[in-house]
């Protein structure tokens, strides 16, 4: 992913200092060099390396707070919890999924075996369990932080939700656009809708705005998985010399989904033949791609990402934002539409 | 494990219903359908079935709730977690272990994929935490659920990080006693001092008492696995046919890593090669078995669980708790102590 826009690359660097406090070093140190070398900050020996993600959502999380007029100190336990979520995710997911790289590394599954990875992740999720409750040194209300820790509940169990759908979806040919919307919303969207929810029940007493800034967030989680749908499909080519990864990989996303669900006739049946098979050669790729093709399934994917951010934009601006957000959420909008990779 | 002792089974009932509420079918039906196989109600199909666990730990965390004059209603979440938690130990560790069988049925990971299994436990994981919030209904004070979220979280880290220990044993052969005990406090008795202390908590303001039933509680749970490592070793035979089978396993379980300590010459020598092998045949394991009796292992296992639950007993007797418990807590530990399977 490109750097963050200015509005939410600001909170980089707070995130991550909270970040590495989170994780610094403890028994047994095999959980942890697993766990702060997934996050980029050091090789599979323990030594020092700087390859850190972006924290797209620790970020929206603490904008959701100064937006709503809060202070980002004190969403910044919540935040740090967002990241922690999302990145035991990734380490969980790369075990199902066999993936053997991420960001260019080898993934902690790779290097030290699932049933260590396994570890790896159930350690990294009940650290954002702790991290939640540094909300309480923030000076945040008990009764605040119940609701927050119910909200975060909530986000994963719907993440983990999705990641079993997502699952299941390898094995059928019969998924529609609408069972795909239902997956997404739960295994990605539902993590951002935590994001700017949190962010803004720290920062406000407004229970109307919460839910808008929450409505606002699940329709930007759902905006950036069809962005990610298309760049694995068509974007990355330039910049990484693969193409089509996600035809490659036979992954039931938006575009694959769409056209399963909108061909007919010979390209149908071409599709189902291909998808049915354990592994896919060039050909079998270039068909698919012709099908996509014939049905501008591109171009219905960006129209829906717009529209889907668009009304990201509406919900969030009716939660009565800060006018420097008003601004800043266009900008936030415009960067994840028109990312590159 | 025979049936609990009537101090204990008598919450079964209520851990039951509880467990079942938090569990209730939901989407996607896959996830849960894994989740209420594991528990024992259903058989793989998702036909009714009845093969429930005895609920150790929760029916601790609600006799310690009653020992200290609390209501055994106002615990309950806290003990409905901490199945969940322990519960969704054993799917992650059957997927590490690879073990395809656990009480005489396939495991979740065996039937569905390792896959779908991490799912199913990430989710009950998730949906402990949940049911410990359900604290806020039974009428606990929101300052204190934030302690006993703290508390558990702190269990099933250590948890987790035992778990990382024990896996890590499997490769090497230089583990003393003291490293087993360092793992076992941590990959079994973390949950057993929780359910003590979570229990305490609950039902009284006194913090000493919180923690000398915690102390019992890590006592207990050392107790419990040392006896749990006899039985793997000397147990079992009449009840299931097998034999020593934990030396078949290799686990390095408190026998062996006894002999391994104490043996010497020849008979170290052979412990080493067999425990270098990949797996062992009926002639390794009946060479190791006449070593550890060389050795006394199985006296020397013996006593050390009798004074563990000794220590268990004198602490939590000096939590103050009632007459009643203070006989039945004689009744519980020489249940754990005499139990054949």
């Amino acid at each position: 992913m490109p750097d963050l826009p200015g509005s939410l690359s600001r909170y980089g660097g707070a995130v991550e200092e909270s970040l590495r406090a989170a994780l610094v070093e403890s028994q047994p140190p095999a959980l942890y060099q697993m766990m702060r070398y997934h996050l980029g900050w050091q090789d599979e020996h323990g030594r020092p390396s700087s390859a850190p993600g972006k924290g797209l959502r620790p970020s929206l999380c603490l904008w959701a707070c100064e937006a709503a007029s809060g202070k980002q100190s004190q969403a910044l336990p919540a935040a740090t919890a967002l990241e922690l979520v999302h990145q035991f995710s990734l380490i969980h997911d790369d075990i199902q999924d066999g993936d053997t790289e991420r960001r260019h590394r080898p993934t902690v599954w790779y290097l030290w075996g699932e049933g260590q990875a396994i570890n790896a992740g159930d350690a990294m999720l009940t650290i954002a369990h702790q991290t939640l409750l540094g909300l309480t040194k923030a000076g945040v209300p008990a009764e605040k932080i119940l609701q927050a820790s119910a909200i975060l509940n909530d986000g994963i169990l719907r993440m983990i939700q999705g990641q079993c759908l997502d699952l299941s979806f390898e094995d059928s040919l019969e998924i529609g656009v609408d069972a795909y919307f239902d997956m997404i919303s739960r295994k990605t969207a539902a993590l951002f809708r935590c994001s700017l929810y949190l962010g803004t029940l720290i920062a406000s007493d407004n229970e109307s705005a919460w839910k808008a800034m929450g409505h606002g967030g699940e329709a930007l989680g759902l905006g950036f998985q069809v962005v990610d749908d298309i760049l694995g499909v068509w974007g990355m080519e330039d910049l990484t010399g693969k193409r089509a990864t996600d035809i490659r990989r036979r992954k039931k996303s938006l575009p694959v989904v769409y056209a399963l669900e909108k061909s007919s006739g010979h390209a149908r049946q071409e599709l189902l033949n291909i998808y049915s098979k354990q592994s896919l050669d060039e050909t079998d790729v270039n068909i698919v791609l012709a099908v996509l093709d014939d049905l501008d399934t591109k171009e219905y994917c960006h129209s829906v990402a717009k529209e889907l951010c668009q009304r990201a934009v509406a919900e969030i601006k009716a939660a009565e934002i800060s006018t420097r957000a008003r601004v800043e959420i266009e900008e936030i909008v415009d960067f994840l539409l028109d990312r590159e990779y």
